[in-house]
């Protein structure tokens, strides 16, 4: 006990000196939200089991305001934490500094919290000792240590009433393969409530066959000849050193300084994000915090083992708390630089994630810029900048699926924002073997994709908070449309043309963009400031693919949940609660507490503080290279400066001296 | 002349016994061509100018059946000239092999062959011996020795009668700085006759400020402070050695081989690109040809000086004649190897484009694919491949704007297509200093981006030309589209899903697509292939970004002569007269031999041998940050392996050894 007591007052002290009011919640600060709520006795009569725990957003007034002048007291550290006991969900405040309970609410809304690590272990084991689920494995030929589990949401199908805290089971063959998911037990249904942590409900449907094991081992040690095509490594080097430091959770790089933060829910947070121009010492805010809000996947299967499948992958099991530890040397280059999170465990108690992003350099071979003269007589001029880069990155495992998150800062002062999706597939076991069973009438719901294998059709929907404070608080959002002008009074040999028509968005109801509705140019823009030459200085978006919308029916529960995936981009007014497109509490949502539910509030928008959602949209419909795991595929956004610079940026970043650079590939 | 002879028969012996058939001409090819040509006396009485000489297309089932068996003699070598003479335009075929002119015609059409660069030289020159014009710059208080000019197409606006071949000159300011397209001497407009090699039409409209020099050279080495920030360079290094190799111009990496050719038209031409699968030796192709068929940039501004703006920059100047010479160290990095060119000039001796293409290894970072499993208990798994991939870049620069083509092979089977937008844009001089002097209701065209300076509105629109032959000759289209289901019978708890609609597109007409106009999936497959489980063997199109099409009236001149441009996606049959989008004369062309007009023809695709036009397409609205050197901006599109493979041909590739790899950064 003396010994944690050192503990915590050497690394609370470690983090007075250092810490910046957007650190996340570090294991010391874990511990003494543990105390402080412990020690109240406010849970004293029945257990308590922590669903969320981070760090609360200090006041934006407050925190702008000490960063204009860091001498003053920065905001209070406090914590928000959402916790169930005695079936309730409990919403608490918690001021770390003076270890006190500031709030303690119940939420009396139909939707649950995030689920925690522990609890869906618990449930994953239940089927094991349930006698009708063994007699099913039995029936199947299968032993059950051959068998995992592995939870799933349940969704909002039109219930009136509110739903107990239920979560369904699935479970699959490993035997000799570790790709469970391709090994389905199709037809096997199983519900747990979570607050009792039992079955309440059981179903055994049908039995088809469970497809083979051969094959869908993809560990390298389980490969066999003949392997596929021995590349030659590339590996990067960088004679001169690392280009970016790194300060506790501040980062600066070339002209770019941020803030880099890790949330259970949300994943990667980047706050701050200032730029700088060449011409000015001072840093000017391009992002005020961004982070992936949400993760819609939903299955495009209506049977009765697939249709609820429309899952919530931030809201229900956590971006952060699904991040995978990033392998050094594959998951990221050589010359990456690698943060630990930390996150409460169920019992409040601080876990930690090694290596849960990484920071590197990136140089991919390209040039930030070029060109060539020869039209000048007796001259050939080139001038050539390579493209470096630098990345934040981190990897969430939801299950199956392996989505890769990067932000990219630019010189150009870009900042692009990619998701890669990898990993493996959800299918179903089926009785087909060949294409030609399938008759034209009878719908998949995917395609064939091995022996007993379907692919099922799904989507992916990964939608960003950008709270954008472009060189500013005030922002405004422009719609720039791209018109065609018809010349029909022959003052132009030529008959057509395309000008802007420029809109500012006043109300949120002007702001939801579907962007292949018409030709455009989406900016943000701060009317307050200006160019010297007179310009609004903005950023633009520009999409590099993966631009999809749901296809669902309006009317479809899921939909109805996730009703902002229908636009690819929505501007609200800043307000501090409206950081979840799905909402706070998204397991069983009904669509309450949504992107679209807060723009309906139609609030001004026009030079104020603005917050824009952008979702990246995937239509997957698997094909048989996506088995047993499918190749990374990419698709993101871009923020472009637009006349937010006097000019080109990079045009007075020298060239690099290359002549002392390693040429190891001739010496090797 | 001995020496020559020599020379001469040197390098034909070393043909023979390395040449592909698809290889370019070489060096020694282009002087038989020359002398074939010169020695006929055909062309005795007037002087004979080259425009275009390249390799006449092998028949295309003659090289397949060569391929198919290479001890067979290969298809002849052909050229195909084109040629001005006597103000007429001939075509002709010489079979190099037998020094002999296989056929010689006077094409009667309208328009016009590419502009060689001694011609566009000469006529640039016109101006300075040209007494108006001397007075025009006096009268802006220019010195000669400081303007420079450059040639520009006319277009087609209507005309009824024959035009005669004509070339519009725009001049620019130098003074202090190398960057002319800056500096317009905006009002003057000078018309050239190529023919007579004259001036025939002037005219000095009116005068406004040229824009100053100061601030719009990009040279490092005229760079002042405070410069931009300085970076660490981060450069690759492969420990084991590359892992291509270039025979001839054929080259073969991982599961991949293709060939390689230059032409001073299109530049790169990837051919036969063919792809092995893990567990098979054999080769499958996927592309017969690929290439840049054309480049149209039309500008958005009607008035005077600037509505013929209006470009076909590769069949009016040459995509491959524009190619700059690549920079090692910069342009491609360090791993790269470097390929030269050879065109013909005007007089039908080689000219060399050192490095005008690379070669190289990529590695930016990124995973192939990867996955992290913990769902079995006491087991955590994560397996990372990294991504390398194989980059054949070229950089045209016409004139202002450079453009680098890149290549991008995966060893995941698929192709990845980027145009990458650099160089400087073309601007417009102007009497506005500052934004509040540009009321409402005056349209610039464009945006003011510097003192005098407007960035015009524009669009690149790049057009591929893609002969896929996917496992076999006879291929057929495939538009999957992803329709809504309703479910209104109450089998199912949800009330939507989406599945596919798919067609075989029967003709032409099925095949001309609006990506954005619905969601769908487009897809080449060989339905006479199939996978063991009984799938279509094909390939699919993602686009990643730059999707945009033609907003021109259709009934407007450049609209007529790109009229492809309002779909990003065309399907043909495949006619070996059908190569370049916009017709093979293109300057001055009137639409009568598009990718439009041969689609009309409704050709039968279904299983047959298709060629598929993929346009990439930018709208182009200039912005400060554009000034005075565009920051890179990329989008493409990528060709990806569905249902081609059995499985993810991935799984089975053994990750890199590590432990010996440099680590540079550590020891510097």
């Amino acid at each position: 006990m003396l010994l944690y007591l050192f503990f915590f007052f050497f690394f609370s002290s470690l983090l007075s000196c250092k810490a910046h009011p957007l650190d996340p919640l570090s294991p010391s600060e874990f511990i003494v939200i543990q105390q402080t709520i412990k020690t109240s006795n406010l849970f004293s009569s029945t257990p308590l089991y922590f669903q969320y725990i981070g760090l609360a957003d200090p006041d934006k007034l407050l925190l702008l305001s000490w960063l204009s002048n860091t001498s003053n007291s920065p905001p209070p550290r406090q914590a928000f934490i959402i916790a169930r006991s005695d079936h309730q969900t409990h919403e608490l405040h918690v001021d770390i500094s003076t270890k006190s309970i500031i709030s303690n609410t119940v939420y009396t809304g139909f939707s649950f919290p995030l689920l925690n690590f522990e609890e869906q272990t618990a449930a994953s084991n239940l089927p094991f000792n349930y006698t009708p689920f063994m007699n099913s494995i039995k029936k199947r030929g299968l032993k059950s240590s051959e068998v995992v589990c592995t939870t799933f949401t349940v969704g909002w199908f039109g219930e009136v009433k509110k739903s107990k805290r239920l979560l369904k089971i699935l479970c699959f063959a490993t035997g000799d393969t570790v790709n469970l998911y391709v090994r389905p037990l199709e037809g096997i249904t199983i519900v747990v409530d979570l607050d009792l942590m039992e079955i309440v409900d059981y179903t055994d449907r049908f039995v088809v066959p469970v497809p083979v094991a051969g094959g869908t081992d993809y560990r390298s040690k389980k490969q066999k000849p003949p392997f596929g095509p021995r590349g030659k490594p590339v590996t990067v080097v960088q004679p001169e050193g690392k280009g970016f430091s790194i300060d506790g959770h501040s980062i600066s790089w070339a002209n770019w300084k941020f803030h880099l933060s890790y949330d259970v829910r949300a994943g990667a947070i980047i706050s701050l994000a200032s730029v700088q121009a060449h011409d000015a010492k001072l840093y000017r805010l391009v992002l005020y915090k961004g982070f992936v809000s949400e993760v819609f996947v939903p299955y495009q299967d209506p049977t009765e083992e697939w249709y609820y499948k429309t899952f919530f992958d931030a809201g229900e099991f956590g971006f952060g708390l699904s991040a995978s530890s990033l392998q050094p040397m594959s998951d990221c280059p050589t010359n990456a630089e690698f943060l630990d999170g930390y996150y409460a465990a169920q019992n409040g108690s601080p876990v930690k994630i090694k290596n849960v992003f990484c920071v590197f350099e990136r140089y991919s071979g390209d040039s930030a810029w070029r060109h060539t003269e020869i039209g000048i007589p007796g001259m050939v001029i080139t001038e050539v900048r390579p493209e470096i880069s630098l990345v934040v990155r981190m990897v969430s495992t939801i299950g199956n699926y392996d989505y890769v998150t990067d932000w990219e800062f630019k010189t150009s002062g870009a900042i692009k924002f990619t998701v890669t999706l990898t990993g493996i597939l959800e299918v179903k076991g089926t009785s087909y073997t060949h294409a030609r069973q399938v008759e034209q009438d009878i719908d998949l719901y995917g395609s064939l994709l091995a022996k007993n294998t379907i692919g099922v059709n799904h989507d992916h929907f990964i939608t960003y908070y950008l709270d954008l404070d472009i060189d500013g608080y005030n922002n405004s959002f422009v719609k720039a449309k791209m018109k065609t002008v018809n010349v029909i009074d022959g003052s132009s040999p030529r008959k057509s043309y395309w000008t802007f028509v420029k809109e500012i968005a006043e109300t949120e109801a002007d702001a939801r963009i579907e962007l292949e509705a018409e030709p455009a140019e989406y900016l943000v823009v701060n009317t307050n400031k200006k160019t010297k030459i007179g310009n609004d200085v903005g950023y633009r978006f520009i999409s590099h693919g993966a631009s999809s919308i749901s296809l669902l029916s309006d009317d479809d529960y899921p939909q109805i949940r996730a009703g902002y995936t229908k636009k690819q981009l929505w501007v609200t007014a800043y307000n501090v609660s409206e950081k979840w497109a799905a909402g706070l509490y998204t397991d069983q949502s009904r669509g309450d507490d949504t992107i679209n539910t807060w723009s309906q509030r139609n609030r001004v928008i026009n030079n104020k503080d603005i917050v824009v959602w952008y979702t990246i949209g995937f239509h997957h419909a698997p094909y048989q290279e996506d088995f047993p795991l499918m190749p990374s595929l990419s698709g993101g956004f871009e923020l472009r400066p637009s006349n937010f610079f006097e000019t080109n940026p990079l045009i007075k970043t020298m060239p690099f001296n290359e002549t002392h650079w390693p040429k190891c590939t001739n010496n090797l």
